[in-house]
């Protein structure tokens, strides 16, 4: 079973607090292993790959490699490429497994979200149908939680606690004047609502937004407005967040309307988001005549390490080093998950493998029976799932007032 | 010169993360005075002492109010109320008297910036044409950090913090994919660029911004868009930090480009700014084709205490502390201030007592000396100004995973 040669880690798609904390977990697992020849990390991903731009993690300053542990975005580089089907044009499978065999590559780690797992799951099915000998895992990641087969996607959980402290940082700003204000802000999640979600958590402390929509839910423009403008007839403030992913019942991205047409589409083809909370904001000022101010969460969101989880900092370190471990004993065509063992007090997870080709472009929306009933809520019972995700706070280095980051010498390999 | 009596202290204009830090230095030490014989806290500032709305400090719990250390926004409530010349109309004044006669106030601490030392100024120069013996000082707050006649103004370290350490994560996730891209920051700062000089700290860890436009510089959009231009087409990105205060040759704000015509404008008229960032975005996007997003901080920056400066919230409640003190002591128609003590090594401060019309209505630019030539970027000269104030983490209790911030009883006063 034992299987010499060099590995590559690569990270895809958009990046997270903690896409390094997983590298990280990757890095030093694979430095330590007698099996592991070499440790390369790919530049953007598959990219780096197909461009043979491969950084010998071996020649890294092993203090600075610690850093990636709180360090944001990804450290190599991400990149959003999606792999043709092999059967339809060939050209960079030939090109991937030139390169394998070019460094002796016997162990693949890929880390990103479920357009990434499609690649993970693409390239390891080929190398299979070629008889090549390469362990390929997928390394879970997204701040969107919609990975299929996963508790929890690590990357959410740092997401959700900068939400849920900024919620309630802001929902005492908006209140701070008796004279009344709308305060429409913007979470990221395109078709799940997990992280606007987790703008509810501080109803804990007596300080949730009023009104919460999900994209799992038809969002209807007449009944928000009617909505906020109650609350604020009734309280003189309203505290709306909305996903960047809403719809209206014809399954139209309310984000559309708000760039009238313009549709900038990625190369998996998703349109670009963003700009609804603006345009609510408009709408909503036009109707009430309130003083509306709308926040974009925008990127903020997916690279706070600062206020990182300190559980899901460990967590993905850990899927970083499961990945590493599973590969060495034998497992190949898997991604390492998180399940939630629920027959102990507290919370505890452990580590377990998932086939590839089921997670590969899965998505795990938002469950329904966790938004209440006027589709404008988040039910109490989502905090016993969330509360253990966002709990801890990292221990970060600070330099100069702020986080000291992981400055890598990324020195290409020969 | 020992006065007996009671105390109200005040919060006013737009809040920060450490208002309630200056809070807490005032409640405390005015609950431990022998003078003080009732503490009271008005609620939205000045219109608190004009309703008949103070609360009554001393039924707090004590801990609850040493969470005050930590807890952003104005706890009491805050106002932007233009007190009127009272040759012209004493209507508030007189009610002002009257309520400080029904309570027997004979301390008044009020918070706020320049704005707020005018109302601080105007009541302080009422009581005493009146022959009302009342000891009043103002306690200096502003983000901006626009305050005249102070070293550097509590609210703008924590700020300065928030945004260094924002953009030293923004700068990694803005750079992730080799596809290239260019971001648009906008942060807070009609007048004064102080704070969108903070984005060019982590020069420090080589992740500053490529161009920072403050409003102490005409700003020319022609020259802007040809070096933004530039920078991408030489590096594929481009990261540029704008002030919301912005202005053209003729001083007309960009914004208001940018908002066409729509001019809010709140009781001290000041136009409301925002929106700069997407709109230059567009531009950009227009110009160059390159993939764009604009970042508006918005009230992010100023209500993020998780990421405060430690230097900042002890400052804050120095100055609470203070302002007491020295009304105890016996001085009145002051503002408390920060003086940095430049004939030592290392960074310390001492408290100083500036008068009141001094600082009411006046402005601190940045200097124009810290600009560099072509302006769009900071010299490394402010750095030995600013690093100082975002020194050090304040030491914050987490609950649920969120900051656990404080809640007050709020007990109206009989």
């Amino acid at each position: 079973m034992q299987l010499k040669g060099a590995c590559i880690f690569g990270q895809s798609g958009g990046p997270t607090s903690v896409i390094n904390s997983s590298a990280y977990g990757v890095f030093k697992t694979a430095l330590e292993s007698d099996c592991i020849t070499r440790v390369l990390g790919a530049s953007y991903g598959i990219k780096g790959i197909l461009n043979d731009e491969l950084f010998d993690i071996g020649l890294e300053d092993p203090q600075e490699l610690s850093y990636l542990l709180n360090t944001p975005s990804s450290a190599l580089g991400s990149c959003r490429y999606k792999l043709k089907d092999p059967a339809v044009d060939d050209t960079d499978y030939k090109r991937i497994l030139e390169i394998f065999k070019k460094y002796d590559v016997r162990y693949f780690f890929y880390n990103g979200g479920n357009d990434s797992m499609d690649t993970c799951n693409k390239v390891s099915k080929y190398l299979l149908s070629q008889g090549y000998e390469c362990r390929v895992i997928g390394v879970p990641k997204t701040i969107d939680n919609d990975l299929y087969g996963i508790d929890h996607c690590p990357g959410f959980g740092s997401a959700a606690k900068y939400i849920a402290t900024t919620t309630a940082e802001l929902y005492r700003d908006a209140h701070v004047y008796d004279t009344g204000s709308v305060l429409v802000m913007e979470c990221m999640g395109r078709n799940a609502g997990w992280l606007t979600a987790a703008a509810s958590i501080p109803a804990l402390q007596g300080t949730a937004p009023d009104l919460i929509y999900l994209p799992e839910v038809a969002f209807d423009v007449e009944k928000f407005l009617a909505a906020v403008e109650k609350k604020y007839k009734e309280t003189k403030n309203c505290f709306v967040v909305v996903s960047e992913g809403i719809k209206d019942k014809n399954g139209k991205f309310i984000a559309e309307y708000a760039t009238a047409g313009a549709s900038a589409v990625d190369s998996f083809g998703h349109k670009q988001m963003g700009g609804v909370a603006s345009y609510l904001a408009a709408l909503v000022k036009e109707r009430t005549g309130a003083k509306v101010r709308g926040i974009e969460l925008s990127l903020l969101q997916r690279c706070a390490a600062h206020c990182g989880s300190r559980t899901d900092v460990e967590e993905a370190y850990m899927m970083g080093c499961e990945a590493v471990k599973a590969a060495v004993n034998g497992a190949t065509d898997k991604m390492v998950a998180i399940e939630r063992l629920t027959d102990c007090d507290g919370y505890r997870v452990r580590p377990i493998l998932l086939n590839l080709d089921v997670v590969a472009n899965a998505e795990k929306k938002f469950p329904l029976e966790w938004i209440t009933e006027d589709g404008a809520g988040i039910s109490t019972a989502f905090l016993n799932y969330a509360l253990p995700l966002i709990e801890g706070e990292p221990e970060i280095k600070w330099e100069n007032g702020m986080p000291r980051f992981a400055k890598l010498k990324k020195i290409i390999a020969k």
